[in-house]
């Protein structure tokens, strides 16, 4: 048996295998507070060129970012009633302002408790509605089209690095408009952007994307959209959610506008969101047993170069020089680490292409690469002209050919079941993956003796076909 | 006397032509929770284009970006005894992490309540020094460069939109070296990044620059360097800030490596930070009765073009799309508003150049401009194409000039004085600005009371003859 980079293999022990996937890399780790994680510099790299594409899209779409305040008065918090029930239980909760050394310890000070408490974002609906009621006062003002990239917090009691956490990184947008046709459709647009990101430049397949089931709805919205990955343990990543509000916020935070007809009317809104979520989908779609393989669009480094001998160091990094110039992220490795280990280290990182170059090399004029998504297979010697020229084609096929394998091995994992007999039997055989059933039979209490048995759920309806529900395990 | 677009003047009442001023370019507003500001679209638009300019000059120096949570343990924020005396008065406390109804009232949940509280994060040494005892171990760990961009809570009794602010946005670096020689030059070093990038990218001279004096010093700091800015109204306002922490914080989270000679030693760590306040001083500086003038490289509109009536929008954006290939930031307004309420909008949102586009300019293939800076004696019509050409250049023009004017103003608000009865005359006789004397003349009781009198303080030594130090007021 062959040895790999990160032990347990994904077959031996697939919880384990992750965590020990992001501290090979790197990018992230358990901070000392409670359920909150550090994204650590390689991370956060790639996380800022996963925020940048995705900031294009949405400010292609006519969205304009702001930035709206942390802190959220209870009293907001109250007047959406699902809203407050879907998020009551998960808040940080800040009651003082000042501290002081009592009895020898610090602790809140009691002169300072506040009248009314404040909780830290869960989510911004409430804070935005409040400002939308006074930004929006005719038809002219609308469609009226936020988004923010901020921290959020949820008091979770089970988390893992990157995907549940207490405190996460994410965009949340928030739109107004005139009418529900307005609303509805651009809740729905949104939801498809994220999906053309998630494949054309995470190189994730959308293999289940469909409306939530009223169970699995966002906390005061009418209908919820949602993408749910496929992940290699079969298990379903909820990618992304946008939701149709409806009037519910409108109504509770008073958002009208004088429509043309003199008319004063409530506005209906959406909002939509993504997080740091997405990368544990990136990671848990594409890896393997060696570790990291990144999408050439989010790798904060797309091509690592390694001499083999420091002799090989100068020659090296012309290289690199010359394959900036195409526009593309390449790193030398001129460290004096041995160059097995070199190599290595950027294959846990799954930097996309690898570039050794030895004496043979360098007296050619030549560079040997090997693909991180193939391995040894892909292995070739090339003139260094040649490799330059061919760089960003190469970078364009390999996110091109993450994406197909990543559908092949996903698509694996759908099956189709028509009676809950059928999905029992599936279940009880260790079947893992996503179920698609006809959403009818799952609303009976049969359903909800299997759901509780095997830990599943509805993940979504399917949009080519919403009489159709996917329900698998879920991260 | 003529009308200015933002009443009233700085003249007759400069703090509430400021309010005036950021409400006339819809750049942020107070937001209900206590403190805190909402930064509206335009003005975070500008914040981005700041952020990314910095962004880039931190990446290269070294440094880079990582995230840290939220929330700090009160335990840590305890270790160092000066950093928890500085900053535990004016702290938001997270003591609860769930709600309930008790009462028919939505209150903290008694039961939720944390055994230690955390506290939202005023600065972040405690929590990233805490990350560095873990990962600095070894001499070749060092040196360690890391910075974050994200929002910091300090509970601010009296609050300013941009310029003081419960909640807001910020960069912290935080770096890690084997010796104090290293740390000392890096707090110097990156203290001269925020001095480039003011006058290259803000357009404001730094006339008054140098170390904090022992009181004015960060709370933790062996060292601080600041920047002060001289306001229109000769007020201070302190651009940034870079502390040589010596071994305070390593000493207390026991940042320690492994040296070359086989010792363990406590490693030495820096700090600096700038942050939205960046904009107050952005907008105190170059903003005039009509309101803001932005320097072009942080304008999210560089050039706006009006078309006089309907007919000249389709080759408005004709001109429009010549421009954006020269790669500069370009809007057409052709809303239906009179266009010279167009006009006045723009001219109070400081947008450098102004392009007017009437039947006259359309039919000769020609444009009107003018310089937001100099207004209509800047007024001139010429060919479009020349208009494409000169463009770019026209922009690091005004870019220049701005600085250039900035300085000649600023420049008359320094006064020499060289003894305290100097002083107390300048003040009595109501001098603004800044007053340089010696630092010696200052350490006294008779100093002290004059300070009290006139509301000034220590703002920095002067880097030039540190035997001077700047005494003004300060926002």
């Amino acid at each position: 048996m062959s040895k790999t980079a990160i032990t347990p293999t994904r077959a031996e022990d697939f919880n384990e295998w992750y965590q020990n996937l992001i501290a090979a890399a790197d990018l992230a780790e358990n901070s000392p507070v409670r359920g909150c994680m550090t994204i650590k510099p390689y991370g956060w790299a790639i996380w800022e060129l996963m925020r940048d594409e995705m900031d294009r899209r949405i400010k292609e779409n006519g969205v304009q970012n702001a930035n709206f305040p942390l802190l959220i008065p209870i009293e907001y918090f109250n007047r959406e009633a699902e809203h407050v029930a879907g998020f009551a239980k998960e808040c940080a909760v800040v009651t003082h302002h000042r501290l002081k050394i009592i009895d020898g310890q610090l602790q809140p000070d009691p002169d300072s408790k506040l009248t009314e408490p404040y909780i830290i974002r869960p989510t911004s609906e409430t804070i935005i509605g409040e400002a939308m009621s006074r930004w929006v006062q005719s038809y002219r003002d609308l469609p009226l089209k936020l988004n923010q990239w901020v921290n959020v917090l949820r008091w979770e009691m089970r988390t893992r690095l990157f995907l549940r956490s207490a405190e996460f990184n994410w965009q949340e947008g928030h739109d107004v408009f005139a009418t529900h046709a307005e609303a509805n459709d651009d809740a729905q647009k949104m939801w498809r952007v994220y999906a053309e990101y998630a494949e054309n430049v995470l190189a994730i397949p959308n293999l289940a994307m469909g409306e939530k089931t009223p169970a699995e709805r966002f906390a005061g919205a009418d209908h919820t959209w949602t993408i749910e990955h496929i992940m290699q343990d079969g298990k379903a990543l909820q990618f992304c959610t946008s939701h149709d509000l409806g009037q519910n916020f409108s109504k509770s935070f008073d958002i009208k506008y004088l429509d043309k007809d003199g008319q004063l009317k409530h506005a209906w809104t959406t909002s939509w969101g993504t997080s740091t979520r997405m990368m544990g989908s990136v990671f848990l779609t594409h890896s393997d047993d060696d570790g990291l393989i990144l999408p050439p669009k989010i790798a904060p480094y797309q091509i690592v170069i390694i001499p083999i001998m420091a002799e090989q160091n100068d020659f090296a990094h012309d290289v690199a020089a010359k394959m900036r110039t195409v526009g593309l992220r390449v790193l030398v490795d001129d460290t004096d680490a041995r160059s097995p280990d070199k190599m290595w280290k950027w294959i846990k990182c799954g930097v996309p292409l690898r570039v050794e170059i030895g004496a043979r090399e360098a007296a050619g004029d030549t560079a040997t690469i090997i693909r991180r998504d193939i391995g040894k297979e892909s292995k070739k010697t090339l003139p260094v002209s040649e490799l330059v020229a061919i760089a960003s084609e190469l970078m364009g096929q390999i996110q091109a050919d993450m994406l197909a394998a990543a559908r092949v091995s996903a698509e694996k994992m759908i099956f189709e079941v028509f009676d809950l007999t059928a999905l029992d039997k599936k279940l009880s055989a260790g079947a893992i993956g996503f179920f698609r059933i006809k959403y009818d039979l799952t609303l009976c209490p049969e359903f909800e003796a299997l759901a509780e048995k095997y830990k599943i759920s509805h993940r979504c309806l399917d949009d080519a076909d919403p009489d159709f529900v996917f329900v698998a395990k879920s991260y």
